[in-house]
């Protein structure tokens, strides 16, 4: 939310409804994150949930709610995000391992980004841990992002339903991940703002082989938040300010 | 929610208050999996938001939403949270690191439980994986779950505002993190239907130094879940087989 807009629900859905208004039609999909409207509580929520009701039903939309909990709770989240707010993809959290989370991977008709290599500093804190399956040292460590990569792709099994979210604020660990997973989407989020490499973005960002390379882009998708909306600020016309924004960064990142 | 229970949120609420009134009188605290009130979308959150309002004052409320992400996302998730939904304690996961999950962990009258080995089949996938913060091979490699352990001592560094979710059903485990975190509070799913251990998570769940260990229990936590939500089923009198088995567990559990 751009400083001198409401607080509050009412506010956050006015300002969504502008700033969608103002984008869809330059953007490849629509992300929420949901902790932005899960601060406001049930009404936050409910904003959401009418928000999402509103946008075109040809656009996909990305519930970014970061879950990952045991298989009978992941069958709960798979209801919360897909149907009963209509996400057509998810983020998870691989820290349980796949079969906990198989219930929001297993649905042909919907989508999962694990999260892979995440782009905030600090994040390298157990992301960047060299790991092996076999402490006698007869496996080459590797990082435990690049694990999870491999671990996800093999989740994925082939069934297309499975990508990863890998910060462009890594560029070289971008190039690596791809390198692990040459068939999985990626989201990528850190462009913008937080400084990422657009153009290493697009040059590792699509996907290489499988369903995801024959999708547009490669299966890339790059993620703008604040770098859109912060547009909005102190404008004489937010709506078209925000409408430039978008324009320009879809004419830089389309490929 | 036993079998016979009418679905949707009218249900989730009148089952959830005939629960709590029936075993709030043996329970150390009340945890929410907020996923299952989430499935029900915004009127569930609401269902949720009146059931806590209801608790005793006195009571400690546990939100468990294993949430985890950016920093700036986990600002607003601490607002969710803590403040919106009034928790005092949640469940949060360690992969984005500690720098990240830092506003969940700061706040001194409240409380964070990380992530460290769950309790269902598959957990070990990455969480038993063998790391080492250097790959030369100069350090001994540990499994995953216990380098969280340690970590998550020093994300507390002293402040006594961190715990560990450590499951019964890998009691070997429990006593390991136990001994690489001596004084973190632990809280332990995995008793009752899960099968879960309850004569080693009762030797190794209290916390051995530090402010944990002076508090009842040290620290230690059990979570039941279905264990006591199932004698609803098919019982005459729901009410009062809900408030046997609370008592019951309670007397086995109390140290």
């Amino acid at each position: 939310m751009p400083d001198g807009w409401p607080p509050g629900p009412a506010g956050v859905e006015s300002f969504c409804r502008l700033l969608l208004d103002a984008c869809v039609g330059h953007a490849s999909a629509v992300k929420a994150n949901l902790a932005f409207f899960e601060a406001w509580g049930s009404q936050g929520l409910a904003v959401l949930e009418r928000v999402r009701a509103a946008l075109p039903s040809d656009l996909p939309f990305i519930a970014d709610a970061k879950r990952g909990d045991i298989r009978s709770t992941s069958a709960r989240h798979s209801v919360a995000l897909f149907d009963s707010l209509g996400a057509d993809a998810v983020t998870v959290s691989p820290y349980l391992g796949g079969a906990a989370i198989e219930p929001l991977l297993e649905r042909a008709d919907r989508f999962a980004y694990v999260l892979c290599r995440t782009s905030d500093p600090g994040s390298g804190e157990l992301q960047d841990l060299a790991v092996t399956a076999r402490p006698d040292g007869e496996e080459v460590p590797i990082p435990l992002y690049l694990r999870v990569s491999r671990r996800a792709a093999a989740w994925d099994a082939g069934r297309g339903t499975v990508g990863l979210v890998v910060g462009a604020t890594g560029p070289a660990e971008l190039t690596l991940v791809r390198q692990n997973a040459p068939g999985l989407a990626f989201l990528v989020p850190g462009i913008g703002r937080q400084g990422g490499d657009v153009g290493a973005t697009l040059d590792s960002g699509p996907a290489r082989d499988g369903p995801a390379a024959r999708r547009p882009g490669g299966g890339l998708l790059v993620n703008l938040s604040r770098s859109i909306s912060r547009a909005a600020v102190g404008a004489a016309d937010p709506a078209k300010a925000l409408e430039e924004v978008a324009r320009s960064w879809a004419a830089r990142l389309r490929v």
